[in-house]
């Protein structure tokens, strides 16, 4: 660890695909008689009791607007309807962007000029620089800068095999171990490459990646990717950690160092 | 530097900012009846003289047939003819990709299921995995690999002022000193973060980001920004050298070590 964040971590375990029904956004925008050029904002509000007020977020007008974006006003997951713990009865999807936006019970969309005014939408899912603290963000107005509120995913990769806390008996293993995880991107980017290093970045294996999904009209993918590679056993045994990094069809690649943040 | 690349070297300098006129791309290819069902790649072809066979490349239909991301076919640049070496009579533009995709001196565009057969297009602009020198890449065939195509550009920053070679007199300096330069991204992202190091990384100073651009009606940015910062001249004394990575607003930023390419 850093430094500890005023946030909390949610691990590996916080992601997973789904088939989603939906009307698309753009078109119930549409039919609402939305003027593109009036539009800069739209907001998401939902109904759940939070300290402050109901969540509420936004994104910009031009990824609701855009076809291509994908944006969906949901009423099933995976064939039967929303189950409560995910937003019964409509929730909002934005693939390729953080679950922070995608607001659950929802209960009202507006669109503005002007960003949401939600306490939530300025004190949650921004990316400060790191030489900002709480107290600092708060005194100093760094909430409220634009730019620092994330919305696309960036590059990430988790290892599922072996599993959080798995102790393997490498005694009995064969010569090469089968690692396996997965990788994903923001913004309708494909992972291209996931690398694996046992000598702490100094050398990299390449793994093969699996993608189970075909990208849309517009060239843009949603999903994870899986990826396996076989380790030498006795580089495994001497390794101090399995590093693991994605790269995307734009050549962004995880870093090496963690970047501290106040979120 | 890591090692020797079979590339060569821009240095910081073959970056610019220009006013193009053109007609865009999708509008020609519509014009000629091109079905976006059974169109997968654009074509480029130019009449230079090269080894091999004359520069061509392509780039994937959905981004030569979608609106939003601005690609070109030009014959103006910054309000006149373009010049011999600019690419007369008509070159492509496509916004937040590597130069190497757009062809000079056209001659044919081509609407293709598959990919430009061109020797350019196979053996140019490669980024392949830092195991792969360039006789594994022949041997086993990573030339022709999906997925290492380098499209859009990624994160970069430089620095202008002090410039390439400068000699600083710091003794009559002030007690801060302006650094100055530029940074950019790929895919119609925005900068939003450009950081500047005196040690090594260890900690950064947040510059202040211009830009003269409005992003088009999609929200995306194509040109250049620029950034200015304030460091302590006795810092600036000490350091080693000056650090700088730039942030996009896909939260994507540079990485701290150099990950070798063969091209």
């Amino acid at each position: 660890m850093v430094k500890k964040s005023i946030g909390f971590s949610w691990g590996a375990a916080a992601a997973a695909v789904s088939n989603w029904t939906d009307v698309p956004l753009y078109v119930l925008l549409e039919a609402c008689g939305v003027d593109r050029n009036e539009a800069n904002w739209v907001w998401f509000e939902g109904v759940d009791d939070l300290p402050h007020q109901s969540y509420g977020t936004c994104i910009p007008a031009h990824t609701a607007l855009d076809p291509s974006c994908d944006v969906m006003v949901c009423w099933k997951q995976n064939g039967d309807l929303l189950q409560p713990d995910h937003g019964f009865p409509v929730r909002i999807i934005i693939p390729g962007m953080i679950g922070g936006r995608m607001v659950k019970w929802m209960s009202r969309i507006h669109v503005s000029k002007v960003e949401s005014n939600n306490h939530h939408h300025y004190f949650d899912n921004r990316v400060l620089p790191s030489h900002i603290d709480a107290e600092k963000a708060t005194a100093e107005g760094w909430w409220y800068k634009p730019g620092y509120a994330i919305m696309d995913l960036n590059v990430n990769s988790a290892l599922y095999s072996p599993a959080h806390g798995e102790e393997l008996d490498l005694s009995k293993a064969d010569k090469q171990y089968l690692l396996s995880g997965y990788a994903y991107t923001g913004g309708g980017r494909a992972i291209i490459r996931v690398e694996v290093s046992l000598d702490d970045g100094a050398t990299w294996t390449l793994a093969r990646i699996s993608t189970e999904e075909t990208p849309n009209a517009y060239g843009k993918y949603w999903c994870w990717v899986k990826y396996q590679v076989y380790v030498d056993t006795a580089a495994l045994c001497d390794a101090q950690e399995v590093v693991v990094r994605a790269w995307d069809s734009s050549m962004n690649t995880q870093p090496q160092h963690l970047t501290w943040n106040v979120m």
